[in-house]
């Protein structure tokens, strides 16, 4: 009984965050490129103004962590420390450089009646966004929001609750300076886990939901939300190494795809390679994978030449291992490779290797995923290595936005009509 | 009990549609151009052929009609007639005569680092559409999705039910003579309500819902669904006549706004009048709107002005009247139209009169709504009148696609990526 009542007043503050923002957004809507830019550079100079305090409100977090028992990792990723307030503050002065997204002239053509039509990128609204506990992302998120003059609800993880409070606390001195509305840039004002589900169904002020995290986050906002999502399911990406790959090119592009960053959603999970060059390939694979520390799960044929390997079992293929763990299959065919990815490919990426013009126009034209890479790293898929020059997030869906998504992945649009007079007859 | 194992036994039949139209799906985005082509202008030629079965099958939905009471409005709207089917036919060779939307090149793009980027339209996959009584739409929804590379999953009405599953079956006997899946076109094989409340749950093999339907249909998708819903609420377009508009040109839009189709969504709803112009404008207004039996519904000041008129209350401003009923304002300010539109207008289609540049810059970069117009009528808010050459609905939400929707609607995109070995460093 007491729990309910304490909602009824978190929901009252949540209610006057939710319309703040929503009035906030028509004033984003409306600001002009050089102001926003100010605006962004004033807070990277604030940012780095407060380093100190920022750091002592992280050490509170970090304190808390601790006593909770968060893995090193987590603890590592949590940190602030000068280095990384610096880095924040120069991403900030990175997205103050680049082109407005908003007022855009997408398109512009002219009727036979006479009537000129143009479509003009504008902003989405108010979106909210759900993450994970590194404090980096309240501020990209944050500054991605305002360059696209969409107001923004954050929602960090609780174990950055205090150091994310004092990054929004910036922007918002800086808000203010420049008379703008504070709720251009919020942090949903408490931890309790209810707030987000009650913020899911705010459809009529919200425009869009981008959850960045695990599965299970993803499938419960899907499941509560009456807002779109951005979904990012996971990252099973495949690398096929067809029978005309240079082998040599394929071996180092397999370790790089496996082994520079194995947590992320573009690491290679699986390798599938055609049975002509496995004798070739796979012994020098073999070799190179264990050398770094990386576990092998080989199907039948392929585990022949891979005297390191483990047996893969049935529930490896299209298992996301986010680790030093491989699974390895051989095919007989592009084909074969092709309907393997379709099966066990989670849509986020997938590449091939080959030298031969052919496969890899079948390969591009037939693997439906968001990314699609041919002699190329699959850990090539981020926006800031496609040249969008910021990331939001990657989207595995295909409504709105697919694949990573930049600054354009936050606009909507409208068509302007002009005419003289004209009816419609 | 009884009804739940019978739906035990719908659900069995909807999974198997399901499947079936996500594999059916994967080929029709193989599938070229000419061979699309091909089909559809098969289907015109055999919906003319069969002419005679599809009068014999609508009638009997028009029986059941009858004996349910529907209006003669709703009667006639369901009627197939020679003419009415010809036309269908003109209207799937008109798609098929249109350019291919998938594989097309957005963009491309070179990386620093040699990677050739390029972006390339994809079909989205499996479409639900929901829509009321008039068959031609299951023909228009069946046409732009085969063209578009879709599988479509029509659940039309039940009023249309036989009419619809004749229509379907002509989709079903070219599909078949070309050696294509029979679930590209599928109809839901039920009238059960549950039916639609169980699709709407499918997020994994269905992409996209688009309703086409009365705002209570929409919520209700909208609150049921995990698939993201192309959203069509409702459309409260206000039309200003600024200090600066030409009168003559003003009143013959108006009038055309408001009588041209009263019952569509781009009808006029509010017709806002700055003061200055009120005593020339008004009384012309007036008179001619009586004579067409149109309903004033006015303000304190415009009243004055309007002698047919009756006075308008708090709830007439926003109201959706879908029928010769106006609700007329003076406004004082460019200012006060655009936050009354801000307040009151449904985001679909607004227009302002007026000759003055700077008064159309202000409304066009103020006004958040997928259409602006300037002196033009807002019954231009059309996919065709746009020269989309089609039209599958208009979207009054920011996501994926907003205001009219044509083929380019119904797509999604990919990254190709082509390097010669690169890796991330």
């Amino acid at each position: 009984m007491k729990e309910k009542k304490s909602f009824k007043k978190i929901e009252a503050t949540l209610n006057v965050m939710v319309s703040a923002s929503k009035k906030a957004s028509t004033v984003l809507g409306q600001l002009d490129s050089a102001k926003k830019d100010k605006v962004l550079r004033g807070v990277a100079c604030e940012l780095k103004r407060k380093t100190q305090t920022l750091i002592r409100e992280n050490k509170k977090d970090l304190i808390q962590a601790k006593k909770d028992g968060l893995s090193s990792a987590m603890i590592d990723r949590l940190m602030l420390n000068k280095k990384r307030i610096n880095d924040m503050a120069e991403g900030i002065l990175h997205v103050a450089g680049m082109k407005d997204p908003i007022g855009a002239l997408v398109k512009s053509w002219k009727r036979p009646n006479g009537l000129k039509m143009s479509r003009v990128t504008v902003s989405l609204g108010v979106i909210l966004i759900i993450y994970e506990s590194r404090p980096n992302v309240t501020v990209e998120c944050a500054t991605l929001g305002f360059k696209s003059s969409n107001a923004v609800i954050l929602r960090g993880g609780r174990e950055s609750y205090h150091s994310n409070k004092a990054l929004v606390a910036i922007f918002e001195t800086i808000l203010k300076k420049n008379k703008l509305p504070l709720a251009c840039v919020n942090l949903v004002p408490t931890t309790d886990r209810r707030a987000v589900d009650y913020l899911l169904k705010k459809d009529k002020e919200i425009n869009l939901v981008i959850p960045r995290g695990g599965e299970k986050l993803i499938e419960k906002v899907v499941r509560l939300s009456r807002i779109p999502v951005v979904k990012h399911y996971k990252g099973v990406c495949h690398v096929y190494v067809d029978q005309f790959a240079n082998l040599k090119k394929a071996l180092a592009i397999a370790l790089n795809a496996k082994l520079q960053r194995p947590g992320v959603c573009n690491a290679m999970e699986a390798l599938l390679v055609h049975k002509k060059v496995a004798a070739r390939f796979l012994p020098m694979l073999g070799e190179a994978m264990e050398k770094e520390g990386c576990v092998l799960k080989a199907d039948k044929f392929s585990i022949k030449y891979l005297p390191q390997a483990v047996s893969a079992k049935d529930c490896d293929w299209g298992r996301e291992f986010l680790d030093k763990v491989l699974a390895v299959k051989t095919v007989s065919s592009i084909e074969e490779a092709v309907k393997h990815i379709a099966q066990f490919g989670s849509g986020h990426t997938e590449a091939i290797m080959t030298e031969n013009k052919e496969a890899a126009a079948i390969f591009k034209q037939c693997v439906d995923a968001s990314s699609v890479m041919v002699n190329a790293s699959t850990r090539f898929a981020d926006g800031f290595e496609y040249g969008f020059g910021a990331e939001i997030g990657i989207s595995t869906d295909k409504i709105h936005a697919r694949g990573p998504m930049g600054l354009e992945g936050l606009t909507s649009y409208k068509y302007i009509v002009e005419g003289t007079g004209q009816i419609r007859t």
